[in-house]
Order: structure tokens, then C-alpha cells, then sequence
């Protein structure tokens, strides 16, 4: 019976004919996620917990590189401590799930299940800052956050999901700018460097911004539909939840001051984009860095005297140089296998059957091209590494050339409109800064702002929405 | 300020004088832990959370080379499902926390915060096995749970706790009641080899097991002050929630089969039992392995020209041999630095001033004994591992030495009331199997049943309550 489902593995939905289908097929066949009973809700499995496993390990390095603890704070929010901060509450109460019963009893106040922690941080902040010699406070947070959301998608919006949350203190506004950046630099290099996803980064407009926030700093995909992920998010706060949580600390010069404030998160919305920016018709597409499995061995006729021996043997030798290797001994067909395994995203396939074993070879197949290599069992770490590598380098390539072809320059509203209509991406203009004009640019053209780039380009003098002189260089786009 | 808060670090209560005192002086004073303005919710502090990540990444290794699967599932479980299984329900129903609105909408079904996931493992698993091909499903969630208990103590009962929580099927009994053996002894190991507590090994009475189950299996501790704690426990289910849960797979006989069920945890109570079984009246004393700083380097006379050059070369000399070590430059004095990490557990102190250094010597002071010793800089690295290692040893024989001291054998129900009253500890007696002499015991001489221990001993033919046969050999004791 399970043999059945499994021989349907690849059976999903043509990306071209319908992305949306295609990303929810993926997500359920390569068995990275499946339905609770509760709406919007969803369950990680094994494989999809896997690689957020890997994020976690390769961010939390970077985080403690850069002097930042682990904390766990309450899921718990009393609403008087949730309303502390009229922007924050504004932004998050419509969607807070509430406690109003413990056992049998009905509470006196409601607590909300964190949809984000900054009213917490803040509330023991108050608590356990006192003086300049406890600033800087770097502390980051591993948990899940619910939001009672209308729609949802997998990873893409969960009212579940998991996430970090980082929530730093300074004593002085630059300094807690100055991290505000360091941290979107992290997720940047997140991006590119393991998650092979180029990113653009900005700054959010104020329409934009996280509720409360002074400034929003934006890391910006751009997936193979050529619609818009934000990938990951750093906040600087200046000294606004510190004075409505009246948080202070004595200075040097021993006066009483507000500290600084910064928050920075990434979720697992960040698995959405690595699946529609690799994804292929095949499946999966993983980048080896995050990959739980950077290569499956498939013996091939393996019932035949010493396949499975020589096979185990590769295995030990890939273990050893510290690849992340699985051997498929199944009684499942190598063409199932090979399915199975595209499916998940495997970077690499390594093929040894009898007549490799006299040939002292092995076949090395891609997962991003699908091209397949005879290659010597001498030296076979190093082959691996290397084609481990090329294809890291090959999948950010690939998607970089995406990014660069469909973003492009336009002068005016109606530009915008037909060429987004016709072509998606992004579109780059000047931009007076005023909301009304990207109100307009969302009613009409039907998209968003998606940050002002810090790199800015000069492409005119004016707004390309009302014609009065420009500030900023903006990209817009259709966002997940 | 800040400083002076500090110099009183190491005022705590004498452990001799309120054990429970001290007990929350060491979990405020060592920063382990905050209360929030949640009644009987704690925030984990970064020492102590720190402590906690050692223990998962331990935990967590050898769960995988067992062959477990990490998930997450979600955090709420709608009421209709926590009621499928009638035992399960009753347990935990009474000290569950409601969410009763999302958003502004009343909900049509409630939802509790899980205070434990068996109904949500089941709702999936029927999901994802069909067929015999499907099992063993060894799965294992990281998370945080939620039990409104009307009373709180740092770590040993909060209303919210980190834990993790094992949950697998199996095709066959055997199968699954060795799972249940395999984890139980993960737990012993871990307790033993780790963290320096000697554990009892032993199966739950039916009054003392989980909601549920068929059989609970646990380790239990012996805390400083004579005291038990329930350190980890192993659940064998049986089918039967699998048959509440209707789920089913095809044999290899074709038929439809009901799969047979474990659950496991150990949570941050864990923190606890290493407090309460290695502090001293000096603060925390952390063992060795899972110390999240193993050595901090205090510079003597630090101003003096080379001295702190001279530290941080031995700073970067530990590093490279792989110890957890710290190097304190602040300016605070070294009397209050010793304080400070003797408080915070470190296991060895490293001091080192321009003596030492004109010498080519360092002092290495012990946690556990205060023993200091000169020792040469040549071969540093073994010394220092060689000191780790006695000390988590040292640790492990005092608290077997105080296990053992305080476990006796008693004939009657008299004896175990005065001796109890005179010393604590563990009293052992043969038990004839029934409630009722289960609850006289605790009604009489305040003693609840620890375990019906794996190794049992042959103390007598009668029961120490009524005098009928007896069946078992039993450990009482008063428990945390």
C-alpha cells in the first residue's frame, strides 16, 4: 500500500501551469509539512524540521559570533502588558489568539499567545536593567508565534509558525543602529551564501514598518514566479517602547536615561522561499549547504554479491570527510529511489553497481541539471566536495540571473502597470516619499513597495506617481 | 549601581538552615532564572537557558543515533481531540489553559495550550501510516508545554516548561515496550554520566503512572536534602490510543493491524535536580560536562604591564583544546569575581598574575572542594582536562555516596514513619501490590511510592503495611 502512494511521488503539478499548486505539492510530497485539523495550521515534519534544523545551527553561530544569548521568555501575554505601546497593540491585537480559562476557571485579565515578544523583552528589560554596565543586552529567542490570520499557506503563513526573535538594548541610539545593521547583514549573508537566495536591501517605507518600529530593514527575494518574499526583518526602535515600558539606566555622568532598542527575525517562511526560488517540475531543489542530505547513494543491483558492500563502504568514506550522506538499502527500485530522492531535492546522487566496482567508478548525477558524470572512486571526497560546491555556487547563479533579468527601471505609474502586468518582477522608480502616491501605485498597479534600496540609483528627477521631485529610488512588486 | 548590587552576590541563605530558600536564592542569584508578572511562569535567563541548550545538544545526539526524527507539531489541541482518549483527558483536562477567542471572533470549538502532545502525535500518525512499511515512527519535539498549576517553584513546577517530548509507533508490543526500555536508559545514562546524578531505575506504581499509559518507567534522585526527583520518565501505551485514535496499518499479512505506542520527556526540572544535588552554601557547582563555562580565567593584577596578554594566551591555548572557557578582564576586583563564578558554578578557576607568570605557573582552584593547586603552564591543556574530569567523577561519588547513605530497608509501615521523620531519604519495603497500602503509606508516614525498582532484593515475604504476601519491592519516598 505505501509502496502505491510512494510510486505517485512524482506526480505534482506543472509549475508553469500553476505555481501555487505546484509549491503546495512540493511541500506535501517531499514531505516537508503536513494539515493539523486547525485551520492555517501545520505540522513540520521530519524532513522539512530538518532544515530548519540546519538554519538554526548555521544562525545561531552567527548570532553568538556576535556576542548575542539565548533566551525563553513567556507565551503568555497579559493584555495590560500587551497594550503598553498604542502602535504595537494596534498592529497585532486583531490577529492575538486569547486565554480566558485556566482549568475550570475563567482569568481575571486575557493573555495572548505572543504573536512576537516585544512587550516581554521590554517588561523584564525594565527589570533586570539598571545601570550602563548592563548594556548592551544581545538577546535572541528560538520559539513559535501564533497569529490568528484569515489565509494561510504553507510555510509562506502559518497562524503557527516558528521563528527567532532577537530583542537587543543600548545606551545609545547609534549603537542600536549600528546592530539594527549588523543583523540585516546577517540575514543577507544567510541568504546569499547558504540559502544560495540574492537579496536586495532596503529599508521599508513607513506604510511598510513594523508597528512601533522608527525604521524597518528589509532583505528582499525574489522568487522563480518572480513575485517578492521578505525574507528576514531588523527593527530599530530608538527609545519609544523604552519610555512606555519606563525602562532606564544610570549613565556614566549618573543621570537616568532610556536605553535603545532593536528586534530582528527570520522565520520558517524562509523554507517557502528556498522552495520557489530552486523548485523545479522534479520537486525540490536544496542547496547543499541546508540540505539534510547532501547525497543518497542508490547501489544498483544491489542483490548481486558485494553492491551493498562496496556501497556501505562509499558511505563510510563520504561520513568520514563530513558529508551529510544517506544510503538507500530499501528494497524499493533504484528508478522509485531516484524519484524519491529528486523529489526531496538531494543535491547529489551517487550510482555503484557491479560494473562501476570493476571500473573503480562511480556515477555522480545533479539534482540542479540533471547532468551525469563518470567519476573516479580515487579522490571520490574530493569530487563530491567540489561538485557539492559548484552546485551551491550554480543555484545562486541561476537565481541571481532571475533577479537581474525581471528587475528594471520605469518612469511613470502607467509604465509600472504594463509592464508588471506583463511581466512581473520588480519594478524600480523614483518616488516623492509621500503615502498617497503609494497608495495609487498599489490600487492601480497592484503592487507593493518593497523597500528603498540602500544602494540607490539616480533615474530621474521625479516621482513617477505624481511628478513632484523624487527622494528615494524605490522597488515595487507583487509580495507572498 | 550595578556594582554594588553585584558585591552582594554571594549573600544567599544557608542551605542547611531553609534548603528551599536557598534553593530559589541560587536559581535568582546564579541568573538562571526571572520571574515574569505571570504567576508561576519563569523566563529561562541566559545562564541558565545556556545550561538547557547542553543539555539538548546531548540529549538531542543521542536521540538521533537511536534513530529518532525531530517534529514540530502545533501548540494547540482543539478540546474534541484532548478528549478522544477517556484516561488521557481526566489527567489533564483540570489544568489546561483555554483559548476561547481569535481576534475579536469568538471560536466555535475551544482550544488548550498543550500540556502535552499524545492526542497530536495520534491525530498525524493516523494520517501517515498506512502500512507496516510506515513503522517504526520514532519521532521527538522540542518545546515549551503549558500546565495551570495553582502552585510554582523555579524549575520543578512552572506553569509553562521547556521539554521534549518522544513519541513513536511500532508494528508490534515487544517492538515498542523495548523502545520504552532503550529511552529509559538514554535517561539513566544521560543523569548518570552527565550531569553527575546516580538515578534509581525503576517502573511506576499504577497510582504514580501517566494518564493513560500502560506502564511508566522512571528514574528517580536523591536531592542534598534527602528529597526525590522524578527525573525523566518512559511511557509503554500499549494500543490503546491507537485504537481511540483509529489508527491502523496493513501487515505483512495483509490485515489491518492497530500500531503500539511510547511517549517520553525530560524537562528543565532537570536544572533543578543538578541544583539541588551538587550547590553548595557558596551558590551553584556545575558538573563538568554541561557547565556552559568550564574555566574562567581571572587575570591577578591585571593592570600590570603584560598580564592581561599573558591571560588571554591562555585563553586562546584552553579554546583551541576545546574547553567552555572565559576570560574576565572586567574591572571589577577578583574578590568579587571569585564570588561571582563560584556562585555561577564554573568548575575551575584559572588565576594567573605576574608571579605565576614569572614562574611559568597558573593556580587552578576547584568548585567542588576549593582546593586550589599550583600547577605549570607546560601541558596546561591535559592538566585542566584532566581536572574536568576528576571533578565530574568527585560529583557523581558524593551524590552517590548521599544516595546510598540514605536509602535503608524497613519491615514495617511503623519503621518507614520514624525513620522517615528522623532522616528522609528512601525507604525500601516489600508491598503486596495494592492501592490501599499505597495510600496508607502516604497518609501515615507522608511517603509516596518512588518506583517498584528494575533491580529488586528479597527484604522479606510480607507486605510492610498489611503483612499479606508481597509482590514487589518498592522505594518510598517524600518527592519534589
Amino acid at each position: 500500500m505505501a509502496q502505491d502512494k510512494r510510486k505517485q511521488v512524482s506526480q505534482i503539478t506543472d509549475m508553469e501551469a500553476d505555481f501555487a499548486q505546484w509549491f503546495t505539492d512540493v511541500c506535501l510530497k517531499a514531505e516537508l509539512i503536513d494539515y493539523s485539523s486547525l485551520k492555517g495550521v501545520f505540522i513540520y515534519r521530519p524532513y522539512g524540521y530538518a532544515i530548519w534544523e540546519n538554519f538554526q545551527k548555521i544562525l545561531d553561530g552567527m548570532f553568538k559570533a556576535t556576542g548575542h544569548e539565548n533566551v525563553y521568555l513567556p507565551m503568555l501575554i497579559p493584555e495590560s502588558l500587551l497594550q503598553k505601546e498604542k502602535d504595537h497593540v494596534e498592529g497585532f491585537a486583531p490577529e492575538c489568539a486569547w486565554v480566558t480559562y485556566g482549568g475550570s476557571e475563567e482569568l481575571e485579565e486575557r493573555y495572548c499567545i505572543r504573536p512576537t515578544s516585544e512587550t516581554l523583552f521590554c517588561e523584564h528589560y525594565a527589570h533586570i536593567i539598571q545601570s550602563h554596565r548592563d548594556l548592551p543586552k544581545l538577546y535572541n529567542q528560538w520559539c513559535s508565534v501564533l497569529r490568528w490570520e484569515k489565509t494561510s499557506r504553507p510555510f509562506l503563513r502559518h497562524r503557527e509558525f516558528l521563528w527567532q526573535e532577537g530583542h537587543t538594548m543600548h545606551a545609545t541610539a547609534q549603537e542600536a543602529q549600528e546592530e539594527t545593521e549588523r543583523m540585516f547583514n546577517i540575514y543577507a549573508d544567510f541568504c546569499e551564501n547558504y540559502l544560495a537566495m540574492p537579496v536586495v536591501k532596503g529599508r521599508k517605507t513607513d506604510k511598510e514598518k513594523f508597528s512601533g518600529a522608527e525604521a524597518t530593514y528589509t532583505v528582499e527575494c525574489m522568487m522563480h514566479d518572480k513575485k517578492a518574499l521578505q525574507a528576514g526583518t531588523s527593527h530599530y526602535f530608538g527609545d519609544g517602547f523604552a519610555r512606555a515600558f519606563n525602562i532606564t539606566f544610570a549613565g556614566k555622568d549618573n543621570q537616568l536615561h532610556h536605553p535603545f532598542q532593536t528586534s530582528w527575525g527570520v522565520s520558517t517562511r524562509l523554507i517557502g522561499g528556498l522552495i520557489m526560488t530552486h523548485g523545479d517540475n522534479n520537486g525540490l531543489v536544496l542547496p547543499p549547504k541546508v540540505a539534510p542530505i547532501q547525497v543518497v547513494i542508490i547501489p544498483v543491483a544491489q542483490h548481486k554479491p558485494g553492491v551493498l558492500e562496496a556501497n556501505r563502504a562509499l558511505l563510510e568514506r563520504l561520513q568520514k570527510a563530513g558529508v551529510r550522506v544517506k544510503l538507500d538499502e530499501s528494497d524499493n527500485t533504484p528508478g522509485w529511489k531516484f524519484a524519491e530522492y529528486e523529489m526531496k531535492g538531494v543535491p547529489l546522487r551517487l550510482e555503484l553497481g557491479p560494473k562501476d566496482m570493476e571500473q573503480n567508478q562511480c556515477v555522480l548525477a545533479r539534482r540542479d541539471s540533471g547532468e551525469k558524470t563518470v567519476v573516479s572512486l580515487d579522490g571520490l571526497e574530493d569530487t563530491v566536495a567540489q561538485m557539492l560546491e559548484d552546485i551551491q555556487k550554480g543555484l545562486y547563479q541561476r537565481a541571481k540571473a532571475n533577479l537581474e533579468e525581471n528587475t528594471y527601471p520605469c518612469a511613470t505609474l502607467e509604465e509600472v502597470k504594463e509592464r508588471m502586468a506583463q511581466r512581473g518582477g520588480f519594478a524600480k522608480t523614483m518616488w516623492c516619499g509621500d503615502l498617497a502616491c503609494e497608495m495609487r501605485m498599489k490600487e492601480e498597479a497592484g503592487v507593493s513597495s518593497r523597500c528603498i534600496p540602500l544602494e540607490q540609483e539616480h533615474l530621474g528627477d521625479v516621482c513617477a506617481c505624481c511628478g513632484k521631485p523624487a527622494k528615494h529610488m524605490v522597488y515595487w512588486g507583487v509580495a507572498y
